[in-house]
């Protein structure tokens, strides 16, 4: 069984209580508690020679793990408020435990989060998984969820893609939350990060909209040493997929306040299959678009 | 640097935002989002070869991990809500897999949670530390926390101590949820559960209440096999401490409603050296009590 369809089955077995807005397979799980935004929830970890090298600063290794994290609220359109951390580590290192702290404390106190809990415990052997759940905010108004593109919306991405691992990226990345905060609600509700690379997480945004998805690979930005088949594929860009109706084209553009972050066209959603993604190649002796495949 | 002290280091790197009502050092944290209940919030984690062995049944593990969470939730005086997993395995094993997420959805439908989200990832070498993320809710009144103890409150216990995991009692155990919501408010506001052995953590609330503890060893209920050390000291227990107003006592004793779950008094809040805790030993030939430490 595949990982999608196996998490699927797993995810069958948990009906939703009435005051979960979204459930499991979106970024963050969505709640209504009555208050006047709504709580977003998400956990996410970073594990040892999987997610950095042992040679990687604990510093740094704390900031990929809190920054993951705040990107996955920020594509919900939300702020991060609380984490709470889960660390299985071996050796109990305290000099490399403080500096890991340091480095979450540093991150937190960058975005406002309150880091309001955790556990620590033994790992079997030596190494390291660590796990933190994040906690935000909302407006009711502002909620982005992937299962909101619509027919015709164009597909817009943040910043560069590729190469991340390589480059330092997956380590050295700022979450999009200011660019995720000004594009929620007043120019899109459907949006989510790039984690698991470009064609799958925006196929599962298709896939989730009950739509097909016309993607240009060639528009897409590739960053500094990156070729087109990582900046497709490979991850950990924490770059936004968001959903825009066609109408907001020039508005968004003329008002995009952030000069150092790209915003790329790279896509249309369309009728069809839904999740099935074709691309477009760009043909310069036309001034359209060629079917490739 | 033991480790209570080093917690405390680490915990100092961060500040509380307004809505922190309870920050980390108590079972849960507790956050006051605006909604007419409090929300509690805790993260616990079981590790192969540590918390558990690999013969373990799969859904022994997820009962484990879930009740020893919803535990966490009862000592504030709540009930639990919802529920985050975050899974490091190796091998992905399909069918372990599946079996231990349908532990977690038995015991989740049992207490009334929302599996609402999760993490999977591959752990670097054989073995699995899987973390479980709990959120819940307490009314105003009923919250209860470790540090409201007061001077002359008897301590109480419920259940049975001791020998937790030979007997199995560390798979198997009930987490204290419908006595907790009974004494949740209106016997007591000062509770915890007994993960760490009976005496730390009783320790703890003292200190916590900025009082001594005078303990009667020879009163805490033996689980079967149980040597009074092993009571004292093994943990596991997931039993409820609580302080109870001394003119309680007689109302409390006649009202419990769980016949099937043993209710002692064990002990006393003193003015002293925040924490410290003198055992009193039953003389059998008066009528009192005899300091012995």
């Amino acid at each position: 069984m595949n990982e999608e369809s196996f998490v699927r089955k797993l995810t069958a077995l948990f009906p939703q209580s009435p005051d979960v807005t979204v459930g499991p397979g979106d970024d963050c799980a969505v709640l209504d508690l009555g208050s006047p935004d709504l709580l977003l929830a998400a956990v996410d970890q970073v594990i040892s020679d999987v997610h950095y090298t042992r040679e990687t600063a604990p510093e740094a290794v704390a900031g990929k793990l809190i920054k993951r994290n705040i990107s996955d609220i920020a594509s919900m359109g939300g702020v991060p408020t609380h984490a709470l951390l889960s660390l299985a580590v071996n050796p109990m290192d305290e000099e490399w435990l403080l500096a890991f702290h340091q480095g979450i404390a540093k991150e937190a106190a960058a975005y406002g989060i309150s880091v309001i809990g955790g556990d620590m415990a033994k790992l079997f052997t030596v190494g390291q998984a660590l796990s933190l759940t994040i906690l935000g905010k909302v407006e009711r108004g502002k909620l982005c969820r992937r299962s909101q593109a619509g027919e015709g919306d164009l597909l817009y991405a943040t910043g560069r893609f590729g190469n991340s691992f390589l480059s330092g990226h997956h380590l050295a990345f700022t979450p999009r939350l200011k660019e995720a905060r000004f594009l929620a609600g007043d120019f899109t509700c459907a949006m989510q990060d790039v984690s698991d690379g470009l064609v799958k997480d925006a196929a599962r945004m298709a896939e989730a909209s009950g739509l097909a998805l016309q993607l240009e690979p060639d528009r897409v930005p590739l960053r500094t040493g990156a070729s087109p088949e990582s900046a497709l594929t490979e991850g950990e860009d924490y770059e936004l997929l968001f959903a825009l109706p066609a109408r907001l084209r020039s508005r968004l553009e003329s008002a995009w306040p952030f000069p150092d972050t790209e915003l790329t066209c790279i896509g249309r959603f369309v009728p069809g299959d839904p999740g099935s993604v074709s691309s477009l190649k760009l043909n310069p002796k036309q001034t359209g678009y060629d079917h490739f495949q």
